[in-house]
Order: structure tokens, then C-alpha cells, then sequence
């Protein structure tokens, strides 16, 4: 027989248990710049020779932790599919950016961060450039965000109304959007030149609406801010345009950093700090348009900087592959640190998964890997030894500890992409430039590193990847 | 007429004035990398990607100033000849390496910083490479430095009597030698492969024990460390090889920031922090030696990292030219500061000559620019517009504000120099790597930085260059 007072201590208990559970889930801001190289932020060794100083970007990995060697997918797209879904882009369909008008993004099926920390109980507000479906059913609010203001694709999409051919192509313009899960997003505004340096003020500005909202309420929150900064056209807004001395990209610089401040500033000011893991990183490497390659001004005919690693965003080198990464968690993660260690965006999901308490699913291939101990310092591995290095929809070589295997060749951004007759060998410490094939001597190289590209294409094999486009985003794919 | 309290009242105030004098000379610390890039240290965004932390010269940066914009000649013996004399070395005959056994160096003649330094009253200590001579009279201990433990040129020539060939070929070996001011230095030991690990744990030691001797004194001093690492072979001290886990490159580093760490340790300990300018740079940018270039064994072929910055020593970009440079003087220069402000190795002589009340030198060019003012943060800007690079003995371009002039194209360390028909210009804050020309539209500014060059020019005309190895070291150049 159970008494009465019984059920109501075991209530009690329940209560607690799940208030506890929910002052444990905490808030996280994810800042995730669209190509921005390595060596562009003051704490890489960036900042004042790019043209700005960058304090408050310094404060996040100064207050916490600087990840060196942070990795991505090395074009926007595939890279947003794997930090979404915890998965290579290539499972996902997504290997490559769409440049054609077909449908593309994520299908239904996924599950995304967003999902996942929604079905905790997270608010989930993003605010910026999504590139992962422009389609019914692919918007983010399709995918677990609760609002979202945005583009749904990518910002050179602001230049097309202001070219020559574009007006009588039958191209649709692109809007910027508004949206809340449930119903179809809307056209806010059409997405022109005009509006193109403006923009990431008014993401900034809802970002920081949003936390003040979610701040009072019982939820964590989780905020995704890809910015449209620093995508081309190199556009700062007025309040920063001839601000730093140095030209535009020095503008620019400044103002991601006083925008991030902002950001900071709110998380501080609402005394939320030791409740919000704060993450700064970028979708891939840098662009590098000469004035050769753009019609652009040469102002805009930017290089990105990627610090030492070779090449830009859309090759397998290192500066496609590396980019900026610090986390901010007063309390939980020791300020000051850095770590060399290997880590990939699709690492994230499982990770905040577990932090959050989230569910990480079990019905597919998930190739992040868990590694919240080592984001909090009780282990000093990550635990990743390396991961496939994707060049759209080519296995362009593999990343595995200080060493890359290349099995291709590629010279330029845009450059031809050729195949070795036999793997060449670069040692990533000794060279960040990835100049000198040192196969001979280590031959024994391949024998340690290839054994992760076997397994990967035997689970590709197995879990046969969703086909780019399906038309269907409700559908999932069929394994065998 | 005097009365007695009038003199001893006027003795006192000599006396007095005298001490205060004695008080203000700070003592200086000038350590000197050899071949050592930009992106070396953590400080500058290198440090673990690089195969160890280095935290004690990152601590030289965090107490004091970095400079991201401090420049070199790009090769040995230019650079050490512009750092000694404040002058550009084309003019001191010294515009190359010497290859050849004849003789180099800096003649009796020139007014070395050791000099200028003796004159005022410092005690002053030289440890490690000199590569300005190796003659009579082209020593160290002849060019002001009251003691010297070092080699007169470069560290390849430790690998000589281990190649074969050498031992037939009637070229002398070197010597590690230890001298003192007013005698002939001596031969202490060939300088084999089998020391070139332990030279530069000497080189501490003798240093350390040279400050600890003179902070009883009442002298201030100069100590001048120009370390042998990180010339090739890279070959760690046996108490570091393996310590980084990171290969003999990663270990270096760790041994390079353990050994600094001891100096500052040494400079806190005798309780003269206050007291002494401790400065960190470098001769030039880094090596280059890939497998295919060297027959060293692989583990040496290294590819020292110049970050963003393009190529390497022994080029006329930006990658030979600028180094690490981090100073701290505690209560003087302010803790964290950082200056993207052009700086060159030459304006070191006419700046400490200020701060340490030194005689610079009137009957001759000196190309240094004196800016104690902006070191001690009194002014924001350094006052050097630009400079003059050289390659060798040719004019390769100018750096002009945040631009750079090429005259010259150079692919690789050692390649064809060709001479462009048409100057090309690089914005180098926009284009770390001078890739992209951009002469149009900016055909203004060869006539904005091409007045540097003309004067420059002129004053060569005006004030002919010594001739390299001049003969007779004590002999003073002939000018018009």
C-alpha cells in the first residue's frame, strides 16, 4: 500500500530532480561567421594586422578556451549540414554548395541541433544566413528553430538585383525572411546591395531581443547567429565604414568584433554568464578573390587571412579546413586555456547533446564524437584522431594527428582538382603549408591513417547517403 | 669667492646627479633569434600549432609591447650589421652572407650599439653568433663588447666536419671562441655536430651568469644574446629532444621559451625587473629547406612558419622581413600593448642610444629612426613612414605604410631574382601574402613612396658604401 505521503515525496523528488535537470541545461550562443579564415581574429595572431584589434573576440578565448585546430567542411553548406546534424555533409546529401536553383538542403529527416535542444526544452532562435534549403520544408524553422530572421541562402545573392543580365535571367530574387515554427517564413524584404551592410546589425539586434526575452523565462535558450559577415561583398555598415583606418576589411573586422561585444555585453549584463556557454567559430576558411577574378572594386578583391595554412575555403588544405574557435563558460571552463587537439564541427552536436541532456539519435550514423569532458578540461584528448577531408563530393585526402594525407591536388580555389598516383604525405606541425610530400620515409603513415577512410566509406556503404535534392523533404532515405 | 659649502654643496649635486644619471641607464637584455618567423611564437599565433606552447615568451608580449610590424634585413649578417650600427647594411659593405673564406664584417670604423653603449658606461656581454667578422679586428670584442663565448659566423658550418668532402677540402674549420675587449679572442673548441646541441644551453648559462656578476655592480649592462636556434639543423639540447611529443621543431620551441623563461627568471630574481628592457626578436624570417632541397635527414627539413606572411629568409617579402618582436620594462612600457606601427632593427641603435643617454654617431648616415617616445607609449606612432628592402645587394622594393612596392619577383629562398618591367604594388593588410597587384587603380602611390627610395638614393650617391671586405678593418671609409 502506498500512502499518501509516499506519492507526494516521491513527486517532490520528481520536481526537484527536473528543476535541477533544468537549471543544469545551459544557455548557448553559437557565432558562426561565413568564411572566416583562421588568421583573422586578434587571438590568432590576426587582429591589428588585418586591420583592427579584436578585444572582444581576445575576451572569449582569454576567459576560456581557444581550440588551434578546430575543423570544418570546407564550402558553407556541407559545412552548416555537419555542424546541424552531426554528420559528414556527404550522408546528408549536402557535399556541395548549390549553385543551381534545384531543391537542396536538409530533408525532414534529420535531426538538427535546433531539434535536439528544442525537444529538451531549449528556445531556439537563430538569426542569419541558413543555406541548408530554400524550400517548403527545408527553412529552419522546418528543422527546429523556433524563429528565425535571415536569408535562406547566401549573401552574393545581395549583388544579383545591381548586375547586368541578372534582371532578365528569370532568376527569383532572394528575400530575407522571417519565420516561427508552424507556419510558412515570409518575405521580409528583398535581399539587395542596399541592405547588405545593414544586415548584421539587425541580426545582432534580434539576437540580443531574443536573449532579453528567453532570459526571464524557465527555457534555455539557444541562439545560432551565422552572420553574413564575411562573406563577399566586403560591405561594412555605415557606422563602421572608414572607422579603422585600414580599408574596408579592417572596418568589417571591427565591427564583427563590437557586434560580438554586444553580444557578450548581454550575456554579462543579464547575469547569465556562468549559465551560457558562449562559442565563437566560423562555417570554413577564408575567401580569396583577386582583382583578377572579380568583377568587383579592388577594394572588395579581398584575401582572407588564414594565418600560416595553406589555400582558402573550397580546397581540402588546411585553410579551408581550420578556422577560428573559442568557447566562453565562466566557471566550467578554465580561462585561458588552448588545445591543439583535433576537433570537428560535427563534433558539437553530440557534445552539446550531452551537456544539454539532449538526445543524440540512434536510428542513423552519427560521426560526431562526444568529447564534453574535454570541452570542461578532465581529459586533455579529445578523443578524435582525425576525420575525412571532403572536397565537395570527392574525398580530396584524410586529416589524421599532426598529419594529411592528400590524395588529390588542387590549385586554387576554383583550381582543377587531380589525382596523385599515390597519396602524398605533409606533416601539419613541421609544415602548415603542406609544400613537402614526406612519404618516404613514413610509409607507415597510410598503414595508421587509412584505416579511417575504410571504415567511413564501409558505413557510406552501408548507410547509403540521402540523394542531393530529394524532392521529398519529409521522406526518409532507404537503408538497406 | 667660494666658500667651502658652496663646493661641497656643488660636489653634492654633481655626485647626486651623477647616481641619478647611473639610475636612469636601465640595463638591456637583447635576445636574438636566428632565422626565426613571425608565426613562431604563441604570441603571434603560433605556439602549439607549431609543436609547443610557449608561454614565457608569450608572458614578454602579455607585460610589455609586441610589435606585428617590426622589419629586418632578410639575410644573417645584413640584419646583425643594420641592428649593431643603426644603418642600412648596404652601407657598411655587408648587403649579403658571406659564402666565400674571404674578408667581411663590420669595420673598425663603424659605431657599433655594444660601442655606443661601452661609451655611456654599460658593461657589456656577448653571447652566441656574431656572423660580422671573423678577421682581426672584426670580432666582437673589438666592436665594443667587453666579453664574447659565441661562433664568429653561422651554425651550418657545425655540420661541416661531418660532410663528406670537407676534411679534403682545405677550408678551416670554425671555432666556438671566447674573447675579452682588448686582447685576441681564443679558440675554445671546434664547432662540430656534436656541440650544436648544447651551444645555446652555454650561451644561457654564461648570460645568466654574466647579470647575475654585473647587477652587483654598479654598472648597467648589455647583454646581446643572439641565440644559434633556430639555424638549421634543427637539433634540440639532449634535455628537450622528444619533450614535446611534436618532433625535434616542437622540442626546439619548448627549449627556445624554457631558456628565455630562465633569463626573465634571472632578471625578476636579481630584482632588476624594473630596471632592465628585456627584448625578444629576431635576424631575419624562417627557413625554408624541404626534403627535396637538403640532404639533411627529413625530421630537419623544417619549414619554419612566417604565419600570413609570404616566403621565407632570403627574399624581399614580407615573410623575411618582419619577426617577432616583444619587449617588456615594467613600469615603463605598459602591460599588453600591441603596435601594428613599421619598425626596423636599425632604429634600435638611435632609440636605446636615447633611453641610455648614448652618443649617436654625427659624422655619418644613420638610417635608424629614434622613437623612445612611441616605445614608452608617449606617442601612437613610431615615425617611420617605410624603408628600403633589400635582397643582397639589390634594391628589391619598398614597404610604404601598409603597402608594398615590388621591383623584383623571387620564387623561392634561392631563386631567379627577375626584375619586373612596370613596379607592382600589395596592399598588405588586404593581401598578407603579396599576391594581388593592384598598381590600378593606386598609380598614385609610387609617387607617394618613391621619395623614400630617391633620397635613399642620393645619400648612397653622397655617402658611398664601404666596399665589402675592405681589406683593412681599422680604415675608415673615404667620402667625397
Amino acid at each position: 500500500m502506498i500512502s499518501l505521503k509516499t506519492v507526494f515525496a516521491t513527486l517532490m523528488l520528481c520536481l526537484t530532480s527536473s528543476v535541477a535537470l533544468a537549471q543544469d541545461k545551459p544557455n548557448i550562443v553559437l557565432v558562426f561567421m561565413d568564411n572566416f579564415g583562421w588568421g583573422e581574429p586578434g587571438f590568432n595572431g590576426g587582429g591589428i594586422i588585418r586591420g583592427a584589434a579584436t578585444p572582444r573576440l581576445d575576451q572569449i578565448a582569454a576567459e576560456g578556451l581557444r581550440l588551434t585546430n578546430f575543423n570544418v567542411e570546407v564550402q558553407c553548406t556541407p559545412s552548416r549540414s555537419a555542424l546541424m546534424t552531426g554528420r559528414y555533409a556527404i550522408r546528408s546529401g549536402n557535399g556541395t554548395v548549390p549553385l543551381g536553383e534545384g531543391v537542396y538542403g536538409l530533408v525532414q529527416w534529420e535531426v538538427t541541433m535546433a531539434e535536439m535542444l528544442s525537444d529538451v526544452g531549449y528556445a531556439t532562435g537563430m538569426f542569419g544566413k541558413w543555406h541548408l534549403g530554400r524550400t517548403k520544408g527545408r527553412f529552419p524553422t522546418d528543422q527546429g528553430f523556433d524563429e528565425w530572421y535571415g536569408i535562406p541562402n547566401s549573401t552574393d545573392e545581395s549583388t544579383y538585383s545591381s548586375l547586368p543580365g541578372f534582371a532578365e535571367s528569370g532568376v527569383a530574387e532572394t528575400y530575407v525572411m522571417e519565420g516561427r515554427k508552424g507556419s510558412a517564413p515570409r518575405k521580409v524584404r528583398p535581399y539587395r546591395i542596399e541592405y547588405r551592410p545593414l544586415i548584421d546589425r539587425d541580426l545582432t539586434d534580434r539576437a540580443i531581443s531574443f536573449m532579453k526575452r528567453q532570459a526571464s523565462s524557465d527555457k534555455p535558450f539557444f541562439v545560432y547567429l551565422p552572420y553574413t559577415a564575411t562573406h563577399f561583398p566586403t560591405m561594412p555598415h555605415p557606422e563602421f565604414e572608414g572607422k579603422s583606418g585600414n580599408g574596408l576589411w579592417g572596418d568589417l573586422l571591427m565591427q564583427i568584433d563590437s557586434y560580438v561585444g554586444e553580444l557578450l555585453d548581454t550575456v554579462d549584463d543579464l547575469g547569465i554568464a556562468k549559465e551560457t556557454i558562449f562559442i565563437f567559430t566560423a562555417d570554413n576558411g577564408p575567401e580569396s578573390l583577386s582583382s583578377g577574378e572579380t568583377s568587383l572594386t579592388v577594394e572588395t578583391a579581398i584575401h582572407g587571412s588564414a594565418g600560416p595554412w595553406r589555400s582558402t575555403l573550397f580546397s581540402g588544405y588546411e585553410g579551408a579546413l581550420r578556422v577560428p574557435f573559442a568557447v566562453r563558460w565562466p566557471g566550467k571552463i578554465k580561462a585561458g586555456r588552448e588545445s591543439d587537439e583535433i576537433v570537428h564541427a560535427m563534433d558539437l552536436f553530440p557534445t552539446l547533446a550531452r551537456i544539454a541532456g539532449g538526445k543524440v539519435p540512434d536510428d542513423r550514423v552519427i560521426d560526431g564524437i562526444e568529447m564534453s569532458e574535454f570541452l570542461l578540461g578532465k581529459r586533455s584528448k579529445s578523443g578524435r584522431e582525425g576525420f575525412v577531408v571532403y572536397m565537395g563530393n570527392d574525398v580530396f585526402g584524410i586529416k589524421w594527428r599532426n598529419w594529411k594525407l592528400h590524395f588529390k591536388e588542387q590549385k586554387g580555389w576554383n583550381g582543377v582538382l587531380r589525382e596523385y598516383t599515390m597519396p602524398r604525405i605533409y606533416n601539419l606541425m613541421n609544415d602548415p603549408r603542406e609544400n613537402d610530400n614526406v612519404l618516404f620515409p613514413h610509409t607507415w603513415l597510410p598503414k595508421a591513417a587509412l584505416g579511417l577512410l575504410t571504415e567511413h566509406v564501409a558505413s557510406l556503404r552501408k548507410y547509403p547517403p540521402i540523394t542531393a535534392g530529394a524532392l521529398d523533404p519529409y521522406k526518409p532515405p532507404k537503408y538497406p
